[in-house]
C-alpha cells in the first residue's frame, strides 16, 4: 500500500467511525414495506480510486436497494442505444420540485425536466425498452450493471419490486400522463414493470463504486481498459449528476459536497472525484428532500479531507 | 511568453474568428431601449489564467452593461459582511422556472430559490443595504468590483439605470411581495435603487475576467495575494454558479460547458477553471433563457479544447 | 296547448332556426375517433316545462354521447349513497384549470376541487362503485338514468367506452394520483371502467331534458311526483352546476346565460331554470374550454327571450 | 306593516338573536391595526325588501370598513365608464386561489381572472381613473356610494386607507406585476392610492343595503325609479357576485347560501334575492378564506327561512 492508498483507508475509516456515532440519521424510507425495515444504524462507505484500489468501512458488503441510483445505469444504457434522440423526450435542466412531482409534467406538455426525477427515468427506461418484452430489457439492465461491477452476483430484489408495483400509484400517474402526451411508446404496464425492477435491484456500496468507475475514468471501465461511454458523455452525465442528482436538494449538494452525485431513496449515494476517484456511501436515513442525511454527511467530509471538490480543493 | 500561453492566445483567437462568422447569434435584449441599441455583431473573449497571463480577443475592453453578472459580485459581498446568516433568506437550490418568476414566491412564503435569480439578487442587495443610505451602499458595491478588477475606472452606466428603473415593474413586484413576506428589511425603493444600479456597471470582457480571478484562484486575489474570500466560500460560491448560474438553462450550461458560469442579459458572461483561469465573453444576442448565445457556444468550444470541464477533461 | 305552451314552442323554434343557420360552431373533439366522426351540423333543443309540457326543435331525438353531463346523475346517485361523507374526498369549489388538470390534486393532496371535473368524477364513481363489482355499479347507473327519463331505451355506447378506454391515460394518471393519496377505496382499473362506461351513456336531448326534470322541480320526479333527491338537495346540486359546470368556462356561463348547467365533450348540454323548466341542447362543435358553442348561444338566447335567468330576469 | 313585512322583520330578529349566542365566530382579520381592534362581538344584519321595507337587527347602524364590498361597486361605476372594454383586461372566471394570488396572474400574462380578486379590482380601479387624478375618481366613487345608498354621510376612513397603504406590500406587487404586463394605465402608486381609499370607505349595513337595492330591482335605484345600470347588466353583475364573489369560498356560499353576494375582509356581506331584496350583513370574525364567518351562516339561515335560494327554494 502508498502513501495515497493509506491516507485514502485512513481518511474512510476516520469518517465510517465519526458516522457510526451519530444521531442525527433522518428517517427511514417508509412508502413500502421492504424498506421500511432497513435497519437505520447501517452505514457503508467505499472509495475506488484512480489506480484500482479499494478503500471500505463499515457494512461495505451489504446489499441495498440501490433505487435512483439506477437512473445513472439506465440513463448511459439508453443513451447508448438511442444517443442524443433521448433529448427528444428528457429535459436537462433541474426540476425546482420534489421528485415525484407531477405539475411541471403538466406546464411542459409531459417531457420531464430531467433523467434523474421519476418521470424522467421512467421515460428513459421506456427508450431501453423500446419494442422488447420487459424481461429481455430488465435482462440487459442487470448484465449492464454485472459488467460494471465486475461482479455477476448482483441480482435484483424480487420482494422489493413486487412491493413498489403494488404502492407504485404515483409512479403510474406519471407515466400514465407522459403516455397521454406521446412520450412513452411501450405499453405503460411494460415501462412501469421495466423501472420498478431496476430500481430494485441490490447492491453493496463496494458494488456500486466499481459499477460507477467510468464515471470516474473518462467513460472507461479500468476493468478491461475499454471505453463504457466516450469520455464526452462520461462528462456530460457528471454534469447531470450535479445538477439534477439530487432531487431538489442537488444545489445543497453541490455547494456542499461539490461531486456529480445521484442519491437513492434506499439510503444510498454514488459519487465521484473525476480522475481521482469512483465512491459510494449508504446510511438509510433520509432527509427531507429523500437523500441520505449522513450518506451526504460524509461525502462532504471525504471531499473537504481529501480536497476533491471540483469546484476548487 | 511561453508555450501554454501561446496555445491560449491561439485557442482564444480561433474561438473569437469563428464566432465572428456565425449567423444564428439570438436576439439582443429589448426590455429597454439602452440594451437594444447595442451592436448585436459584437464579441469579446478574455481568459486569465493562474500565472496572471491575459489572452483576449475581439471587443475585450468595450464596456457593456454586465446586468446580472453583479449577482456574483454582491452574493460575495453580502457572505462577508452577514456570512451565513444570509441564507435565512435566500436559498441554494436551481429554480425551475424563468428569471423573474414570482409562482415559486407565493409556494415558498417569500423565500427566493437561490441569489442569481432576481428575486434572490433584490433579498441579496438588501443585505448589503442593511440600514445605510443607497449611494454609501452602491459606493462600497462600486470599489468592490474596482478592487477585484484592480481599475479604478470602472462606472455605473447611470442611463441603464434609469432606465432599468422607468421600466422595472417586474422588479419592483418582486421586491414588494418579498416585502410582505418580511423577507426585505429596508424600504423597498431603497433596495431596487440598489439593485438597479448595480445591474447597470460598465465592464469590459477584460475587467470581468480580472475581477473573477478569485473564483479561479481558491479566493485569493492574485494581485495582492491576500484573501477576498475565504477557500471554502469561492468553492462554495462556483457551486452556486454551476447550478443557478444560467437562470433555466443551468442544467444546459453545465452539460455543454462544464465551468461554473454566470450571464447577463447584457450578454456577458464569466466563468471559470478552477486552479486554472478566469473567463469572461460577451455577445450581446440571447437565447430563449436570456443566456448569450455565442457566449455559451464559445464557452463550450474553450472548455472542450483546453480540457477545462470540472466533469473530468 | 296554452298561450304558455305556444311561445315556448314558437322561441324554441326560432332559436333552433337561428342556430342552423350560423357557421361559427366550433370544433368537434377528437381525442377519439367516435366522437370525431360526429355531424357537427347537428342542432337538438328540448325544454320540458313546469306542467311537463315538452317544446322540441332540431335532431332532438338523436342519442349522442352524454359524456360529462354523466357526472350530474352519478353526483346525484352518490349523495343518494354516502351523504355528506361525498365531501370528504371532493370539493365544492372552480378549479379555476382545465378540466383534466393534474396541478390542482398535487397542491391539495389528492381531493379533487368539485365533482364536475374529471378528477372529481372519478372520485365519486368511487363512491357509487363501494366495493362492488363493476358490472352492478354501471347498471345502477344506467337503471338510474332511465328511470329520470322515463325511457328504458338508454343504453351504454360500448364503442365509445372502449376507445375511451384505450385512450385514456389522462384520465388514469388522474385516477393512480388520487389512488396514491388513498382518496379511491377500489382497484383504480374498477373506478376507471365504471367511469368511461357512464360517460359513454348515449342520450338524445328528450331523454336528456326528461332526466332533469327534479333539478328543475325541486327534487321531485314529475312522472312518479315522489322525490328523487330532497329540496335542499336539488338546490345544492344546482349550485354546484353554476359554479362548476363548465370547467374553466363557468363563470362565463353563470354571466351569458344565468342558469345552472353541465356540459359534456359530446356537445349536449343540460341546464334548468328552477320552478320553471328542464333544458337540454345538443350542437357537436366545442370552444377553447370544451363546452359546446352554439349550445351556449342557444341557451343565452332562450333564457333570454323567456326571462328565465336566476340573477333577474 | 303587512304580514309580509312582519315575517321579514321576525326572521331578521331571530337569525340576529342566534348570531349573538354563538361562539364559533372565526378570527377578526389582523393585517392592519385599524381592523384588528374591531369588537368581534359586533353583529348587524338589514334587509330591504323589493317595497323598500328595511328589517334591521343588531349593530345595523355602526359603520365598518367594507373593503373587498367595494369592488362590486367599482365594477359596476366601471362598466358604466368603458363599458365591454373593461373585459379586455380582467377576466369573468373563479380564480380557484385565495384572493391574494399571484400565481395566475404569471400564468395568464398579468390578466386576473376576475373583478372581485384584488388583481382584478387593482384593474377596474385603473379603468375609474383613467387619466384623472387619484382625488377626482376617489370623490367619483364616494358620491356614487352616497347616491346609491341615498347617504350623503358615507365617508372614507383615512386612519384604514393610510394603514393599507403603509402595508400594502402585496398589493403593490400584484399592482406593479399587471404594469408590467400593461395591464394598467396609470401610474402604480395613483391606482393604489385610490384602490386602498375605496377598500377604507366605512359603512354600516343600512348604509351598504340601501346601496344594493339596484341589484336587487333589476338594475334600478329605487329611490328615484331611474336605472342606476341596464338590466342585463344587473344580472350579471349578479352572476359574478355568484361565481367569484366569496374568494376560494365562493362554491360554498353558492352551495350552502345560494345568493348572489360579496365579502370583505372587514366582516361585511352584501347579498340580494332578485325581485326580492338587498341584504347587508356584518360580523367580524373571518373563516380560512377571509369570508365572515357569521356573516354566511346568517345568510344561509335567512335564505332558507324565506325561501330566497336563487337554485330553487
Amino acid at each position: 500500500m502508498n502513501d495515497t492508498a493509506s491516507t485514502l483507508d485512513r481518511v474512510v475509516r476516520e469518517i465510517a467511525d465519526e458516522m457510526r456515532q451519530r444521531t442525527d440519521r433522518g428517517e427511514v424510507a417508509t412508502y413500502i414495506p421492504e424498506l421500511a425495515r432497513v435497519d437505520p444504524g447501517a452505514f457503508g462507505l467505499v472509495v475506488v480510486d484512480a489506480s484500482g484500489y479499494v478503500a471500505a468501512a463499515g457494512d461495505c458488503d451489504t446489499p441495498f436497494s440501490i433505487q435512483s441510483i439506477s437512473k445513472v445505469f439506465t440513463l448511459t444504457l439508453a443513451l447508448g442505444k438511442v444517443g442524443d434522440k433521448l433529448w427528444e423526450r428528457v429535459g436537462r435542466e433541474p426540476s425546482g420540485s420534489p421528485f415525484n412531482s407531477i405539475v411541471q409534467l403538466e406546464r411542459e406538455r409531459g417531457i420531464p425536466r430531467n433523467p434523474f426525477i421519476n418521470a424522467g427515468a421512467i421515460a428513459v427506461t421506456d427508450c431501453i425498452l423500446s419494442g422488447h418484452q420487459p424481461r429481455e430489457a430488465l435482462g440487459e439492465i442487470l448484465r449492464f450493471m454485472q459488467f460494471l461491477a465486475d461482479d455477476d452476483s448482483i441480482t435484483i430484489d424480487n420482494a422489493v419490486a413486487a412491493s413498489e408495483q403494488r404502492h407504485g400509484y404515483r409512479n403510474s400517474a406519471l407515466a400514465n400522463y407522459m403516455k397521454s402526451f406521446g412520450v412513452l411508446d411501450n405499453p405503460v404496464e411494460f415501462t412501469l414493470g421495466v423501472y420498478f425492477h431496476h430500481c430494485a435491484i441490490a447492491m453493496s456500496c463496494r458494488q456500486l463504486a466499481m459499477a460507477g468507475r467510468f464515471l470516474a475514468q473518462f467513460g472507461a471501465n479500468p476493468s478491461t481498459g475499454l471505453a463504457v461511454v466516450q469520455r464526452e458523455r462520461a462528462r456530460r452525465i457528471n454534469a447531470l449528476m450535479l445538477t439534477c442528482g439530487h432531487y431538489d436538494g442537488s444545489g445543497e449538494f453541490a455547494y456542499r459536497v461539490g461531486l456529480p452525485g445521484k442519491s437513492g431513496v434506499g439510503g444510498g449515494i454514488i459519487a465521484n472525484a473525476p480522475g481521482k476517484a469512483s465512491i459510494a456511501v449508504w446510511a438509510p436515513g433520509l432527509d427531507a428532500s429523500g437523500n441520505s442525511r449522513l450518506g451526504q454527511i460524509a461525502l462532504e467530509a471525504l471531499s473537504k479531507r481529501l480536497g476533491w471538490s471540483i469546484f476548487g480543493a
